[in-house]
């Protein structure tokens, strides 16, 4: 966009472009005019906020803090190392489901939320009829919990239910997080659809894709995430809403696992299961996000309880609240209402369809994934709207709310610069910036299932009430 | 670049850029003041083609035969069907082979290519040792043809034997072209290494890799290798030295079918078997190489045999010559002496131990794929050398040398654009600018292997030399 600096540049009377500071007024005016602008996005903070951004950044403790915080997650080394049940892994029982983000019970529980509860109940034999599985979860008897304060994530309303296969993501210091396995698309419980399709989908989950995947990955041995996560950003995957490419690695990289525990005296597969399992797996895409979330939550996780740290540790939904949480605030959620994505829709739905974003899938984001990739996915745009500019706008807007790149996950259209990482949410509240996320669409009444796909933001409010109990804590000179 | 249509426009009195055309001193003595400069490459047309320029573009049918050899290659729709062995295929038998480029004797042979009959005598066990293949080649005894006279192609030296399994390829109109299967990296016969390893996989390729491969891709039915490259092309592979998502895709694809013959009662194969094909495959990331190889070729052939057409329809290296047929002068062969690679080199090796360009490869060139298609691969500058800018200047360079766009295969960094697809001779006669190639480099010395990896570019007079056969036909008034 520069001019050059010879000395012809001298002779320049008129601007190349404008750039506009937070004044898409004056952006549209230059525009109509046909005068080239380069519009930035920043709002004054708001004003309940100035004494917290002054009282954070004046905290001795935020830049070691923060560094302490980036370095841990970009230290991480996520490893998917097995595959086992939600009652195994999480310990959950009769009446205990977990859900996608922020707590959430019944009465305040979206349409999609709702859905996949009874959706969970009827699988898990808890109820026979829709109608009785309402009752249940209505009456309270079915005790609610977020993934995230089980160390565990899932797409969409998230729920898991104590037979449910989960993966199993370890890290370098022994730490792990759990990921439900992706039901794949049409008429799924994530999206809150229910009745024997999805229940039959679930079981054959439950007892052949979970532990022929399991013995697959033993025999295997752990799978590198953070390579594979550089492999599929190096090709065109964002890992949120596109992950194409790291589905077919991981299939590539276990398949002659999978197929070597036919004749394996222990294992013992039936050949005809494993096929189905690779079947199963060619035919979704998306099959992969689930590890990526388990990654991410790993990653999240590790910088999470540092004292005096304003790095955004969770963003996640549970289809009524959006919420996020900061390394310096411990387990504290701040939350807000969650918008309704603007996007493509689906044949025969339209915006009026559609549910506020849910789903513990922003993960991806908070790790400087999906949303904050798509420079390096163009053709994302294709799923979730715009053009190939906005995609890399996109990114290029996100370094403006970071403390670092990504050291290993490097974008080649950006000249192979890391992902935008370790997103700060003082920098969001001096700027009034906040994330991008790209997400599906779910109905937002019950049973629907996905509607579309686009992108949603964060309200603002989320990270000026954790800015607040950040800056609390510095008052109080402990965490 | 554009400085807005604008009231203020009209007060510009300093060049936004200089768009220098052919004129490289110009454009350096304007960066040195600091004035931005557009480099377009450009030459005039070499004195003795000017008849020819002239000659070719009256010709009446010229732009209806280009349109039609166009609208062939891009209606082509290749399907990848089968694997047999290239003496079912292509009928070689004892002391016949096929290898890359135009037509070749041992006399005239590179080191590779030398290497490569050494390596195929010593499999078929025409010979016990390397002296006695070497005799015997020498003795003119092995029977030379190319590849493209066989409705075939072969990576590098390209050598075909009669046991070699071959991929099928087949046409929307019933035609085939047929590709050998990618050996991996290291001592392979196609870079010129020869003895027991690449014996013994060579074998193993005949044996188990091919057979199972046939009775898997029979299974699953045709692949549409159409779709397949659109959908590399969209995840930073550009069908030449970056195979990375096709061969994943293709793996992900013919997992489940490869797994159903273990238990299927006609193929019977032992699941370990298909687990080391899986694993062969896996552990090469330019497996699909061939297969985009094969497609190629069959696209290409698509345009042939148009009378009056100066679409480039093969473009082929045998290590000593370059060569190139177009559209309206039949099966002739252009030739002249092959470059060597500009690019990086494998640890301990440099520009000195690389070979002439080498391999029928330049087939993905020729459809608009590898070099042309680079800026939407911009991870391949690892591989072959320069930044992401020079990835995408290759491929909008080369749209001065096309008649079109693929209509599938686009690029998403360029907005969705099709690849550049239909080379034109006479647009590169007369502007003197040559296609790109990006390549794998032999070493010289019989036996060595890879060495490196880089850019090449044709010899002009391979262009020169078609026009003026064209033109020639053009006075004749025949094909």
């Amino acid at each position: 966009m520069s001019a050059g600096a010879g000395p012809l540049a001298d002779l320049l009377v008129a601007p190349e472009a404008v750039i506009t500071v937070g004044a898409p007024t004056l952006d549209e005016a230059l525009a109509a005019q046909g005068v080239p602008t380069v519009p930035v996005e920043w709002r004054p903070p708001p004003a309940g906020s100035v004494a917290a951004v002054a009282e954070v950044t004046a905290d001795q403790r935020l830049a070691q803090a923060n560094r302490t915080a980036i370095d841990r997650m970009a230290g991480a080394r996520p490893r998917l190392v097995d595959v086992r049940t939600a009652a195994e892994l999480v310990g959950i029982g009769r009446h205990q489901l977990l859900h996608a983000g922020p707590p959430v019970e019944w009465g305040a529980a979206s349409g999609p939320l709702r859905g996949a509860i009874i959706g969970a109940c009827l699988y898990e034999g808890w109820a026979a009829t829709p109608d009785a599985a309402e009752r249940i979860a209505g009456s309270g008897a079915v005790e609610l919990s977020p993934c995230h304060d089980h160390a565990s994530v899932g797409p969409m309303a998230g729920i898991v239910s104590p037979s449910m296969p989960m993966w199993v993501v370890e890290a370098a210091d022994g730490r792990t997080s759990r990921s439900t396995l992706n039901e794949g698309l049409g008429k799924v419980l994530r999206y809150g659809a229910f009745g024997d399709t999805v229940t039959e989908r679930l079981r054959w989950m439950e007892r052949v894709l979970g532990p022929i995947l399991a013995s697959g990955l033993r025999r295997h041995g752990p799978v590198d995430l953070g390579a594979l996560i550089a492999s599929m950003v190096a090709m065109g995957d964002e890992g949120h809403n596109r992950n194409r490419a790291g589905t077919s690695l991981l299939v590539r990289a276990l398949a002659p696992d999978l197929v070597r525990t036919v004749e394996d005296g222990k294992a013992g597969n039936r050949a005809g299961d494993v096929a189905d399992v690779l079947a199963f797996i060619d035919a979704n895409d998306h099959f992969l996000l689930n590890v990526v979330m388990g990654a991410a939550k790993l990653v999240a996780d590790a910088g999470a309880g540092v004292p005096g740290s304003s790095v955004v540790v969770a963003m996640a939904r549970n289809g009524t609240d959006f919420g996020i949480r900061i390394a310096g605030t411990g387990e504290r959620w701040f939350t807000a209402p969650a918008a309704v994505p603007d996007g493509l829709y689906l044949g025969g739905f339209g915006p009026d369809d559609a549910n506020a974003d849910i789903g513990d899938s922003a993960i991806t984001e908070t790790v400087g994934l999906g949303g904050f990739a798509m420079a390096g996915a163009p053709a994302i745009v294709q799923l979730v709207g715009g053009d190939v500019d906005d995609a890399r706008g996109w990114t290029e807007l996100m370094y403006e709310l970071t403390l670092a790149e990504h050291p290993t996950w490097t974008l080649p259209p950006l000249g192979f610069r890391g992902v935008p990482f370790g997103i700060d949410a003082l920098r969001v509240v001096r700027t009034g910036v906040v994330p991008i996320i790209n997400t599906g669409i779910a109905g937002r009444v019950a049973g629907t299932g996905q509607v579309g796909a686009g992108l949603v933001r964060p309200p603002l409010e989320c990270f000026t009430a954790a800015l607040a109990a950040l800056a609390e804590s510095a008052r109080a000179g402990r965490p």
